[in-house]
């Protein structure tokens, strides 16, 4: 268990005695470079997404690549809008570029079982793609056995969980859970020298109407940068939330490879 | 009321006009060209965009642009993929690229109010990127004054439309609703004449794990490529939903230009 | 002769089924969003080029994708330029990417006999080079059956049609046919709503001298648009006009399919 | 008349004084690696257009930039196919995208009057896109006053000059005249070095449908590679020829710039 | 002294804060996850460039960006191939876009003393290019103030530093640096837990043709991937190159900023 | 010996005959537009690449392809900088995928041997990112026995050479042999016609910083554009570099051909 998860970190030797065993995963991280309000660092998706990915290494001898951290922009109804200073976005067509190159960088390596663990909503589709042009590309030149599960780690919200972090105020929609609850109870679990809760405000859930602008209103976004409260956060219900998205990782994982 | 709304169909002389009246809105439709099952036809996303559209042209006076048709690949859980023999999608790279070009175009004429309808998910991230960079570059060539209205045609579902529809099952959740009971509904309303009702089977809401899988599993969408049942369509169902999203448009519209 | 020809129009069950049988040959219409003076539809180019599609398609049992629309950049001297308002195009890469796209899609179908009928001259080059590239992606993908027509409608024009349609004027060939005699009377046959004869003045056709300026000289464009009189139009050229080009497509089907 | 005209040869200091001249002209000759039979020698395509743009500029006291030798695909029915050994073609957006970085960088140098000299025919296009974006560009980076004037060398061709020329038969048409009479004449005028007449046969003029194929059917083009028959070509023929297309284009130059 | 560098690691509203203090600077390590051997992580690159951005960052008050961690393809002659399992790269025309992209996202927060620290040998005019590129992006976007420093790390090599490093062989060239004692020596001196020293072979330094093939000739490469000998590696040598190099930057910092 | 050896001078039927020959290589100049100071021509980099593929070819009875003459962007520190007037280069992008679309075209033509002849120091990893796309363009399309030899006709400068030529000052390294003693002397032994010995300065070696500034510090540069003196340059020392370069050259393709 106390075996090096990291790519990075391994040599190059190292890992290719990892791969080679028999049904190795290989797990890509994927967050942003997005402002998180005042009291979570602007790493929070992908340190959340790795942090995720390193457990789920652990428990299945798995292999976690570097994480990627420049991403998609920020939505303004799901991020706080890509005109905040401090998130640092890849045009769409980049992070479509990036994420295939490095599919199939790793696929030639021999990889056959990757894992994206998406901590970053508005990755969605660019990774969809990016995925989509990997198999493609790897089908012309001839490898047609590799795999990819793509996962954002918050897939799935079971109701005992729900309430059990939510004990202060509704759950407001995991698009509003931008710096909320979730997120600020996740990282006092896993980086909590990180946290800065006594800067965290009393802040209401943001509200949008059902559309988006372009440019965009900044005025709809609260100066905080919050979209919803994350003052009842507590490392335990970080560790009830890690626990149950590392528990479906891994059970995605067990089931498709 | 009766004046003609599409683009394509009125000259560029009454186009001129039009546009240079104070406050003319031009709406952009998008949709796909998708299987949507056995009853209803491949063009259903952008025929119900653009019949939206035109409704909302109607009332606020606006003029409708030429229909996008062809867009981003069907997600396997809300549209039964890509693979799928009918679906007909650009890359998302040219998906993006495409819908920059025709934004700056429209800007170029003078039209400083732009509203695109969205009729098919997948397309999400991608128009936001285009209207993301059609921005951009238009601000670099001087222009700043330009706003796109994007929206979803079924954005919000109220409660009372919820229960007015679902009658007869629950509702699935808009993922699920591909060829199902909202689409069907609307398509009896709209376009009758292309929807072969009798062609519809029984089909449970289908079932999907919280992941996606590159290249996908086929055999998770069923056969008829419906993905919730649509049973129980009928063209007032239709009615009630257009006439809440036109009215959600033309809202948005108002408030905002 | 009456079933449906409009793959938009067909659910996927049907385009399947149509598609498995021997020979169906899928017709491609590509025109253009351009100005076409003050008494033509912006559309005109790509609604010609659907209907002669459609008229093909009925004859020969085939099936007419749904039209690209917006397409390659008005040139000053065969269309008005890209200056003018209502003239809505694609950049040179885009059009060429997005048409490369859907030939390769429509492949994957299943398709093996695919024909462009081309109705905006500037298309020329970027429809040659999207044909090669989806041929050679195909081709690495594994597939070297498919096969495309690509027809430029009015690509032969024999002396008989010139003499019946030319009664008033000299033919002023193809390049100054942009809202001229041509696309006049074979609008007047196929769409007459749309048609206003009493905005047409009375032009003599433009003269242009042999080289391109970029940015364009707007001063040498008729304030109109159009670039030769359509005053003599009728529907009855038109219908010999459409009945011909019909032919030649049909007569280049048989001959390759 | 005897300066040094080609930018290549002369060093960068004497190119700025020239360029710092009042009302210097900069041509970009433009052309193809394109099969052109046995006789003719494979640049023809951007030797005959550097020639004459050499010619343009001893007169005018212009400047010739280093010629665009790699260019657009050979059209099967206006230059042998792009299949054949010796064309060597670029893809059509990078040919675009060359172009329009060479018109930036010429006019970042202070060029503002250029003139393109196209001597393929196949670039048509592409070179319009071409100068559409790097005039797009320049605008966004402030320039707004430099101007590009393209042309075809051959763009006109009046009465008496066929009736010299096409002796021993018919002018078969621009699109047929790859290799055929009027090149084979200007070759023999202008690289008489390079031409081995000893190698032509006795070809009559290709025939070809009034589509294209793709894949191509490489038996619609003559073993030879040539067109149309060079057989009566004279160097007296090829001085007739550049020179009435040295005036065309310098009389283009005088009339805009 | 000990204030939190890491962009990543703090909020956004204390980078705000940072970035609007006088001068702050903003460094942004690059690069590459690539076999260094079976002694040195895959990380090794852009782990270095982040121990020595992170160095000057503390010493001027600087700020770190995260890591660019996928970057050029391992040269043969300088990085043992591209073909190697575990070098993990991205396309050149990839890596320009995303560096280009983040670039101008700095500035666009405000950053306009940017310093790129390269650790990544093939990364080089990739970089340039990126740089080049978004300072005209950024010109046409009316910034034309921002400034970036690129500096390879190892970029000046004094010879007493020489002789106190190379004690057991000679100096084989910074090409053949990879793996061998210059970077052994510094990851032991700043991350001595991720260097396997027991390892580590007795390599000669590998002797390449001075040209490169493609495809690569994978038998020139040595087994291990390590170009020439860190036998002698200590910390205490990575001391002394790590100041020298934190000096050096820091330097450069000073004088242009 | 005196048979031709450049491909654009010859028809395409004699290539092919030439090209059939066993063992045939085919090499590629690549070199620059960029300024050399008052006394070499703005051409000299792919001159001279052309120069000594022309001999190299008349030795081993090769063909040389076209040159490259617009290629990558002059570094300050290596070639003045891209902001001299002169300098005309293209993006790093569109140089690899020109280079890319060009080898690619030869290997269709059944070459099997290319060697790249670089001229221009910056050329050198986007030239590398080009063969690698090639290859890999290749092996989809089923060619995976086409080799790509590249190399820098200066790659390795022998001490006896050195000593032969730099009988007046120290050898400055390549960097600083911009317009210097190396190219000046080879280009009055090759194209004694375009040199100005008479507008040649006394310059002492240009010093840089080691590092790149964006946008450059444009005094970094001599007034002259020239970084090293020619002054000493004598056609006889052009001789030994060019004879050296040539042996060079035709060396590594025995070894590998």
């Amino acid at each position: 268990m106390s075996r090096q998860v990291d790519m990075a970190l391994m040599s190059a030797h190292e890992y290719r005695r990892r791969l080679a065993e028999p049904k190795t995963v290989l797990l890509l991280p994927v967050g942003a470079m997005e402002q998180h309000g005042a009291h979570l660092p602007i790493g929070t998706d992908w340190m959340m997404a790795q942090f995720i990915a390193r457990r789920v290494a652990a428990r299945i001898d798995g292999i976690v690549a570097a994480p990627i951290t420049y991403a998609a922009k920020s939505g303004v109804r799901t991020g706080g809008g890509n005109f905040q200073s401090g998130t640092t976005s890849l045009d769409g067509i980049t992070l479509i570029t990036m994420v295939k190159d490095i599919v199939k960088e790793l696929v030639r390596h021999g990889a056959r079982r990757l894992t994206i663990i998406d901590g970053h909503f508005e990755n969605r589709f660019f990774l969809d793609e990016a995925c989509d042009l990997a198999m493609r590309e790897l089908r012309m030149d001839g490898i047609d056995d590799a795999r990819v599960l793509k996962m954002v780690y918050a897939a799935e919200f079971p109701n005992p969980l729900i309430d059990a972090v939510y004990t202060d105020h509704e759950f407001p929609g995991l698009d509003l859970e931008h710096g909320g609850l979730l997120e600020t109870s996740m990282m006092l679990y896993c980086y909590p020298e990180f946290v800065q809760m006594e800067r965290l405000g009393n802040e209401s859930a943001a509200r949008f109407p059902p559309y988006d602008l372009f440019p965009p209103r900044t005025e709809w976004v609260p100066a905080s940068g919050v979209l919803s409260s994350g003052l009842s956060a507590t490392p335990e219900k970080g560790r009830l939330l890690v626990e149950c998205f590392v528990n479906q990782v891994a059970d995605a994982i067990n089931a498709e490879f």
